[in-house]
């Protein structure tokens, strides 16, 4: 199933797509679609939904953060080996992890509004996965049972408050709307293999990012063994895979977003984002 | 006011500490302490209380994480100077930020139990508080008006995972039970002055850190106006924020925790805590 949330950010209602691509609302069923609803129990009651049984969603709404209550954002960099080679790093022996900020979760079409101060806007299209349930030492060959599924995200990063106002890499990458998720989040039951997924991104219409999630340095499987030995991995928790090579700090010269710059974006089958930038 | 969960994990019921130090039970009022209630409205509810008339809590109950809720842990690295120079890093220019996994969260005597790699398992006594409010781009002369009130954290930290997995500080903090909150959460209007306060720890009662939060490298109003810069802050996040210096790795020779020793540790007026160390 592909659910959406749709509506004004913080009032948003559930709805899923239909076999045509249309929303259809589920708020006659649901009052919400939560990171707690990826039981088994949940999801075949899901799945007896009919979608065609449900109200068309007219218009073209805004979509936010396609499901509720993600607890936190566990990020993994230099994850694709074309990715740290054009930023300088050795290609990580043990997965690089790091956390965003929950504020800065918004929707695949936000605007990206900054300060003047963020002088090094950049871009980053990645993989995202939600756990399904609580994941503590988890073995590789089972690790893919604990995804609930997938989503399109954007690391919206400003190089020099990740470099140069402290070194770690969260305080860059947590100002409001700088982790855009969605437009949908599938089930892992549709993805017949996330490491086969193509991931774009361009800005003003330039091709900037090309990759496929075959390129991963750790694949999503080994993710989840490593990161549950070291925290309890739980319902909520989100997941990003790292990105591609195609960033602005990666060009030479370096390039970043300028004010009314526009990022276009996705991955196979999880959706388009686009998303224009405003320096205030 | 002084506010306490008790009773077993994820089952906790909320309490108060009257005049006595006895915990009086809250139930008959609120199923809980959350982080949304310390909204002014909320505060002067909760100020009319008359602790005498609540039923006295008797036996010695387990203490959880004094606030339900948390949806983050935002720490702060290197906050005092002779902390740095034991760990051989320069005092930071700007707060070094990083975040623990809210899975990580316990309570105030919880056994810290750890697999039998964590080689290098630390200990750091930490000043944390609550914010109260959304908080974006505040001054510093505002920002203690966002605080809701204070509590005692360990910042338990296993260094082989912090330095030599990956490099990133999270996946050395982020473990079960390694950020122990309470016994108690004081609200901001009982502590005088939140940059005179004493932090002590003892491991198997030989005193290890003896510090005051007067000697921060930045205050908690700085702490906040920098945050705030990049990125909102909201009722539920934690700020840890540093540690004085006499943890294991500063000492000559490192020393770190083994199976069976016990930390007792607490700060001025927030109250103290107590655990055993098991490695499995």
């Amino acid at each position: 199933m592909k659910f959406v949330r749709y509506g004004s950010r913080n009032e948003e209602l559930p709805g899923l797509i239909d076999a045509d691509g249309n929303i259809r609302a589920l708020s006659p069923l649901l009052s919400d679609i939560g990171c707690d609803m990826f039981t088994e129990e949940w999801l075949s009651a899901l799945a007896a939904i009919d979608p065609e049984k449900l109200p068309l969603v007219s218009g073209n709404p805004r979509l936010g953060v396609p499901v509720s209550g993600i607890r936190q954002v566990i990020a993994i960099g230099l994850n694709y080996k074309d990715h740290a080679e054009e930023a300088n790093y050795p290609v990580p022996v043990d997965p690089l992890v790091f956390y965003k900020s929950v504020s800065s979760l918004s929707g695949c079409t936000d605007l990206i509004e900054v300060p003047a101060s963020a002088e090094k806007l950049d871009w980053e299209i990645e993989l995202g996965f939600l756990i399904s349930k609580e994941a503590k030492h988890v073995a590789v060959e089972e690790a893919l049972d604990y995804v609930a599924g997938y989503c399109t995200v954007v690391d919206v990063s400003e190089r020099h408050w990740q470099f140069d106002k402290g070194g770690t890499l969260g305080k860059g990458k947590s100002y409001d709307n700088f982790t855009p998720v969605g437009p949908t989040f599938v089930t892992s039951d549709e993805v017949a293999d996330p490491q086969a997924l193509d991931l774009w991104l361009d800005v003003n219409g330039e091709s900037r990012q090309r990759g496929t999630t075959a390129e991963m340095v750790f694949t999503i499987a080994e993710l989840i063994a490593h990161l549950s030995t070291y925290q309890t991995l739980l319902p909520g928790d989100l997941i990003i895979t790292g990105t591609p090579a195609g960033v602005g700090l990666g060009m030479k010269p370096e390039t970043y977003l300028a004010d009314g710059d526009e990022i276009t974006c996705g991955i196979t089958g999880l959706g388009d984002q686009v998303h224009k930038v405003a320096m205030k």
